[in-house]
């Protein structure tokens, strides 16, 4: 057996390349239907990806693969914990775990639950009637507990979850920073609020040509790092990137003629996740090595570049001129200083999507800490609407006027996604705290944006963080790169450092 | 048996009906690459694209899969000439057949030579040196012999190649209709070329922004019927039409500022495509009644709308005031005459693709004439590019001055395609056949097309020809449409016509 393991081992990585290589021709189908498919072709489709999802998942459940898998996990190419070898076998080992210990009925189950419920959702949320969704909401958070214990956890039923999307990560650890951050953060948004300093933010909403604002953010894009020539920007009414081979990864945005930030930070926040994917290994694509660690540590990238560089002063000094040229109606005659407020604008608002750098991790507390009480039974379903508001009102100051804008605001639980929401504000403390160490590393930061060079931190992340894989995990990944574990403290300091100047508090 | 047929019928549907689903993805990764893709995917993509076709084969060669249709084929269900159910599963069978009879060492040793052909071929084209093509050639003609050996054929070796492109039809027969039709044009040509009417071309080359080349090209492909509910218009470098699913047709173009016919007449060309395959019935997709019965036919379709409806007078009666208006400063004060002129010009080329309505068939029968005499031997590889260039200076009075442009302009051959060229010319004549007894039975085309009235020739094409997929061969739907077996007649007294009147001839 000691002399059969590389081999079993190669017909292993074998196997799941296989099954990637299936996986990103979904992703191939899928940024199409998106992007360029006419609507009328939308059922056929249907019947393609569920026909490739069918087949991918038969491959990772497939009894002689799972096997060889398991056989690995307990042979000696395991052992050693930095072996790229070892560390493949161990990530594939909790893959296969996680798709082999749910009973398929429960899977199947989930997957209609989510499609009636996303539906059951949108017309409760067209027509303003929480009662529509309220059964759904119920037989999620009732399904998802039984998948929490199928998967079993460490501490709370609520790990099991969270792991989807933040592997190894704990819901205690979570909660412990995310509380910090809020006690913080009430404070410092009652402050900026009170200022009597505001920015002018009609500015934003002049005529900004469409082509114009696509250009400009390509070019901003590939200041930044993002390369082209393996990817492209296409049009969505939501934006995402996607990958679709080692080579070719996608975003998308949106234009409106009247808005400024909507595409250009959507163009620079996609930007940010496809330099990760792009920064992840060639050669390893497909291979847990060849992939992202987790979403919270993908949304650092994307709310590194759309907001600690993209929000910032330097990179306006180096790019307000050209901002200028382009926009000669909309910004000619606006200062940098008026222009770089008004895209820094502080104001609670009911809409997460639409929340600015500061207030959006409250949207997020609330969404945290509320599938938690719902996931322990310690917030009945019919009183989460009111619960929600509260919430609203303590934290952000404001209440949501109808369900549509409270409880019914977002896509995430009606489409079965319960653990998600936290990866958003851990993406802006991994941020935030990676960020920190790079300005230290590379000497200054702001100083290099405002010379127009993006590239040294591009780099700095790629060597740092991209290059890894799945080789850690995130934990992991922000101990190793900043030399701490995760803290609430660099986010905060940075809100108040630019909120602080910008507000005179 | 009798009770089991359909039960088995349905199962070897719903095999196929699966096969079809690959093949469309298939399809819609094929088409991202040649229209999106960066260009650094490429090898990715083919790993993608060659695990697909591994896929698709292993379906249709699968033996349980072959052994049932072979039971379908000898029972109860296959009698009945025009049964669904029949057709069905004589088409499965000659398909199963085709598919079966080659042994997996000569696919493999084709599918090779293909790639290395071509590649050698680019080269040669390149370096315009026949001696690099020429052992690729050779093994080529050597190749598709063998093919057609195994596959086996009525008459003529040529006529197992034929069928893959034309199914059911025999080189005797094309022979005798192509053979009238060059023993009338070359005289026909050679009369336009001696009169002394002659058109301005050089209109064509003046300034046509190609946003407005785009905007009027999507306006005449909507109103001849191309329904971009349920397809698309892209740019590639080659233009092409692409089928992905039963409610997504897809056709690319290319423009050139400066040439107008390039991007306007390739859109005609590809939306006639694009109509016939929207026309097929969707609920059949996939299925032989929902597939294209031949590239003859096919090619019938994209001609008959690009040039017996859009290179005729009575479009432009409709279309001119409109391309006037689009393109002012190149047409403004140019009159319809001289523009319907223009776009009829003939002129013996050495290039096929740019060939005219009249040119277009000797270049075609120059090539299916070498491909039998390459086939059956009475051709040596080395005398080829001396008998190409004979064949130029007979039928077209122009001598190629290089390889380059003589035997090595075309890549059929380098990618192992034999017996696919005539399928251009029946294209053509088909096309003429359709359009004369669509003319009698619609009670005279041309007025409506002046008029603007493009649709009923289209529901007529639906009716007599796009809705019946494989149920009847070209040669039965040609004669079942026209009740007249195919002559080179109808195309000849429309060239006739059309060039008497402008050439005074």
């Amino acid at each position: 057996m000691f002399q059969s393991s590389p081999a079993l081992f190669d017909e292993v990585c074998q196997h799941v390349r296989q099954s990637s290589l299936l996986t990103s021709v979904s992703a191939v189908l899928e940024w199409d239907e998106r992007t360029k498919m006419p609507a009328a072709e939308a059922e056929y489709r249907a019947d393609q990806t569920t026909l490739l999802s069918g087949m991918i998942h038969q491959r990772w459940t497939d009894e002689a693969f799972v096997a060889k898998v398991s056989e690995l996990a307990a042979g000696p190419l395991a052992e050693g914990a930095d072996s790229e070898t070892a560390v493949t076998i161990r990530r594939l080992k909790r893959l296969v775990d996680k798709k082999t210990k749910l009973p398929r009925s429960l899977v199947e189950e989930l997957a209609r639950t989510a499609v009636l419920g996303q539906s059951a959702w949108e017309q409760a949320r067209r027509e303003n009637n929480f009662a529509h969704f309220r059964p759904w909401l119920a037989k999620t958070f009732e399904l998802k507990r039984q998948q929490a214990e199928a998967l079993g956890y460490k501490q709370s039923t609520y790990d099991a979850l969270l792991d989807d999307y933040e592997p190894e990560e704990l819901t205690a650890n979570v909660g412990r920073v995310l509380t910090d951050l809020r006690e913080q953060l009430v404070g410092l948004v009652a402050a900026i609020r009170a200022s009597s300093r505001q920015p002018d933010t009609s500015l934003l909403s002049r005529n900004y040509p469409i082509d114009v604002q696509e250009s400009f953010g390509k070019e901003a894009a590939a200041a930044c790092g993002f390369d082209f020539a393996r990817g492209r920007l296409d049009v969505t009414v939501h934006p995402f990137c996607t990958t679709l081979g080692p080579h070719d990864c996608r975003i998308t945005t949106r234009y409106d003629e009247h808005f400024f930030n909507a595409a250009f930070f959507g163009i620079l926040h996609e930007s940010g996740h496809g330099i990760y994917e792009q920064g992840l290994p060639p050669d390893r694509f497909g291979m847990p090595l060849g992939e992202a660690i987790s979403l919270g540590i993908h949304e650092s990238q994307s709310r590194m570049w759309e907001n600690l560089v993209g929000r910032s002063r330097a990179f306006w000094q180096h790019f307000y001129p050209t901002a200028q040229k382009r926009f000669p109606a909309a910004l000619g005659s606006t200062s940098l200083d008026a222009f770089y407020f008004a895209i820094n604008d502080v104001r609670p608002s009911l809409i997460r999507v639409e929340a600015d750098e500061a207030t959006y991790n409250l949207h997020i507390l609330i969404r945290f800490e509320m599938e938690q009480a719902l996931l322990n039974g310690d917030l009945p379903v019919a009183d989460a609407p009111a619960a929600w508001n509260d919430k609203y009102r303590q934290y952000l100051g404001i209440v949501p006027r109808c369900d549509a804008d409270g409880i019914l605001q977002d896509v995430h639980w009606g489409a079965g996604l319960v653990g998600y929401f936290p990866t958003y504000s851990l993406g802006n403390l991994y941020a935030a705290q990676f960020f920190a160490t790079a300005d230290e590393e590379l000497g200054g930061l702001h100083a290099q944006f405002a010379r127009g060079e993006f590239l040294p931190l591009r780099n700095w992340l790629r060597e740092k963080i991209h290059c890894h894989g799945q080789r850690y995990s995130a934990a992991e990944l922000v101990k190793r790169v900043t030399g701490r574990e995760l803290s609430s403290a660099p986010l905060l300091a940075h809100l108040r450092a630019k909120y602080g100047e910008l507000y005179g508090i």
